[in-house]
């Protein structure tokens, strides 16, 4: 029996909501595949409206605008067949579908029996559960359809009652959030799926950012021993087809787990298609920067300018009196290296005009506390809001994990911004990625001395990060090993050979910091648990760790 | 037979997190109980860790605490029984449970079966589903024991094979937000479940905020047939007994609906409660408030006073160029009604030297727009966060729904706060309130020139909400319909009688604005649906509606 099949997996970036442009986006690739003599297409899941639409699959409208749609793609071309995920009301109730298009003719809806409602997803507050599993005959296979989270722990395929059903292809469409550890996991476990039920894979990934999550796609398609044949890129929209024919591919090796500089270059990919996305899908082209001579707005800078060119970024450089030489000459050369400009003014006339305001009307003469430090930060926000404003860029935060983490940042001062590319990336992280950006290019673009010189808000005289905070290669692994890892006081502290009472301060900082972190900007989530919608905390807690 | 049971209702205030105080709370009231010779009292659903705890509750350092603190309970005091809520693991899966402590024995943990995954809620995120009814024999009555979520929609109380089982007592543990209707839907649904299985009711409510909510107690005892013997206060933790003796208690009315006079009070003790315990249990005493002449900061400060006291409370007036004499006037009458500080400070000087700044370092020469409105109620953003910084005052935002709806407020300006009274309280409301509140006090404290006036945000010459926006009772109505009632653009036009243009603009101003509330504080949900944790929309969203 000739079980060949000519399989496309459209790795799609879609924009949430915008329910035409999506269809037309499908229309074109439709077409595309047809061109190219596919028999099965495969969109990621929800590609109609994009991934995740929250709370617009609670309004009637949305859902009746995809229901249109819907019709529409049935009738796109009876020449090829293709699978698309979206949402349907079926019998008044929703539910997060596949529909299978047999030429032209709308012939299977399968509907998501597994919702995930942790981490970054809160599938069952708008799905049902649907309960049938979906194997259906394609050009003499038995495809298996499954959706996402369908395959994730103690998947098993339910079979036909004889033997004429067993499934020989599994089709997974997918919205599956980046993580630096998240393309082992699948194919570890779409391969141990392959293998043990002597099946061929098809995953068809979801790419592009969406507010605090980005889609890396990575499709690709496993053998029935579960070795990959092949595989869509990283972080880019993409047509991937693949003749299938139930042959075993015992050349290919095993998928290479990827080394710290490839990991590196994943992230370094996440972080830019993440602003990127963001900036266009929101109706932006260009962004302004607050430069300061750090690291990280050093990072922020390299990421905008090679996301949306350098012409579409503005720097701006506004010192204070705490501000050294140094740091404004740092400033000026990253920005003649990256090609961006800068703009310079001093923040001081205005910083000391507000000091005597608030000295001389509202609270009297005080010492210097971190009052003044904040009122520095919110003084060049408002400079960077009104610049925004003016010229219609938006403005990026510049903020690293480190530091929102324990609240060393200010409330509409420096952590100001539609998007803070860095909010997932600890300090130790950023320094490896500046470094990463430098070793790509063929001379130090971002400038030697902004990685080696010592942190500092120079926000006071002679500030250093390390006055306030322990070094960031004990603060970064207690964040990760509480935030990402869950672990206690007593563990943390045994493991990394830590103070108690250091971690616990830590840990405790992190969670009185939470009212600042409600009123960020969001981020773009890279590790297995960012702050935003996948770390909830209340504001109002009383919970100390003992 | 002898039924009498002198039932107890703890409407508590519980601190989420809090666990150790909490305790000492629940200790303080059994002991209350015991004396007061209650045979049995019910805590509401997860006093011990308030509600909604979130992430907390995948802590295992949070959840150990709570164990501790179970077993703290268990031994309280053997001469009373009790009903406590809590989150506990048990076989290795979460569960919300309450526990039936009866003489000093934890006899049963009933499961809550059904949990709330929709507007406020997250349960399905943390929590197993309890899979069996609880009813248990105490004091020759047969209890069926509930949890919130349980008794609503279709709640039929399962019943044991033999007649003897049959319940007589239904239990609710609660926690469940104030919203205008709840009140009346709890006492309609617990009524007819009370005649439909002629059996009398306990229902034991939180009380008190907790960020975006704020729980109104209300808690109840129903006859069998539904009819009310006594409640407790609104907003008020107390201890609430009642003797129960199965009669059916004929003389007495069934509840009375709430005129408007009553709504307002209820309205006005949720944003003083909410406020109240926002500021309490966040560490704070006092608050800061920039006071404008307007409605809006009137009524925030009037509320102010009343939870906080007036000597906690710090007005500033902060005027432009643009802001009129009147305005000025205005605060400094409020400020002596209420008898709260007002320091007064002209920001004219600080926002010529930004202007001067922007334009000859950072973009030219250009004319008047909403960046130079911005930067106003930026510059007095930095002067509130500073004083906040300074004294230790917490900031308070006053915007408006209205506004906050369709974006009609400045980020980082006058958005920025700790909490925002008015989040959820639509403009007409805020006038309403606001009359409400001066017809409660011999004098008219909040000036009548302040209800009276046009409203204008005052950051250019001579502007009226007006000139932007359609009038408040209409826009009001057009809000509502869409965000609480998720009507359509065509339902509202028809409805309303206002054009579809209209609509459709204004709802589409409410979806693009959503960057800014993503930023803004919380606020206090007082309707059925409300901006933060209810209503969750994604910042990138291309639906339009059509």
């Amino acid at each position: 029996m000739n079980r060949n099949i000519k399989v496309g997996v459209v790795q799609m970036n879609s924009h949430v909501g915008a329910i035409d442009y999506n269809l037309k986006k499908i229309i074109k690739f439709i077409k595309l595949g047809r061109n190219r003599k596919v028999d099965l297409l495969c969109f990621p899941e929800l590609a109609l409206v994009g991934y995740p639409p929250e709370d617009l699959l609670l309004s009637k409208n949305f859902l009746k605008a995809t229901e249109l749609a819907v019709k529409q793609i049935q009738r796109i071309d009876k020449n090829i067949s293709y699978i698309v995920g979206y949402p349907k009301l079926i019998g008044g109730k929703l539910y997060n579908v596949a529909g299978v298009f047999i030429h032209g003719e709308l012939k299977y809806e399968y509907k998501k029996i597994r919702l995930p409602n942790y981490g970054v997803f809160d599938e069952q507050r708008y799905f049902e559960t649907g309960e049938e599993p979906l194997i259906f005959k394609f050009k003499n296979r038995n495809i298996c359809l499954t959706i996402c989270e369908d395959i994730w722990n103690d998947f098993k395929i339910s079979q036909g009652s004889s033997k004429e059903y067993l499934p020989d292809l599994l089709i997974n469409l997918s919205a599956s959030p980046f993580n630096i550890r998240k393309q082992n996991e699948r194919l570890k476990l779409l391969g141990n799926i392959a293998r043990k039920n002597n099946i061929e894979v098809v995953y068809s990934n979801l790419v592009g950012g969406q507010d605090e999550v980005v889609f890396d796609g990575n499709s690709f398609f496993l053998d029935c021993e579960g070795r990959m044949i092949s595989k869509a890129q990283e972080f880019q929209e993409e047509l991937k087809i693949q003749d299938l024919n139930y042959k075993k591919e015992n050349k290919k090796p095993f998928f290479k787990r990827k080394n710290k500089q490839d990991n590196l270059s994943s992230i370094f990919s996440a972080l830019s298609i993440g602003l990127r996305d963001y900036v266009i899908k929101n109706g932006f082209k260009k962004v302004v920067i607050g430069i300061s001579g750090g690291i990280d707005s050093a990072l922020v800078s390299a990421i905008a300018v090679k996301s949306l060119g350098p012409k579409n970024v503005l720097g701006i450089a506004m010192p204070s009196k705490f501000n050294s030489e140094l740091s404004l000459k740092l400033a000026q050369m990253l920005s003649a290296n990256l090609g961006f400009r800068l703009k310079v003014s001093s923040i001081q006339e205005i910083f000391q005009k507000n000091l005597e305001l608030l000295s001389k009307k509202i609270y009297g003469k005080t010492s210097f506390d971190a009052t003044e430090e904040n009122l520095q930060a919110r003084i060049r926000a408002n400079i960077l809001m009104a610049t925004s404003n003016k010229i219609g860029s938006l403005l990026l935060s510049t903020g690293n994990k480190s530091e929102i983490s324990v609240g060393y940042s200010t409330l509409y001062g420096d952590a100001a911004g539609g998007i803070a590319i860095l909010k997932d990336i600890p300090k130790i992280l950023v320094y490896d990625l500046a470094r990463f950006y430098n070793s790509q290019n063929s001379s130090n673009l971002i400038p030697n001395k902004i990685i080696s010189r010592d942190p500092s808000a120079e926000l006071r005289a002679n500030q250093k990060d390390s006055d306030s905070l322990p070094p960031y290669r004990i603060l970064d692994k207690i964040l990760e090993a509480y935030i990402e890892g869950g672990k206690e006081v007593s563990e943390i502290s045994r493991l990394l050979k830590v103070q108690k009472s250091l971690v616990r301060k830590i840990i405790n900082k992190i969670n009185d910091s939470e009212f600042k972190r409600k009123q960020g900007p969001p981020g773009i989530k890279i590790t297995s648990k960012a702050f935003g919608r996948d770390r909830r905390y209340p504001i109002t807690n009383g919970f100390k760790e003992a």
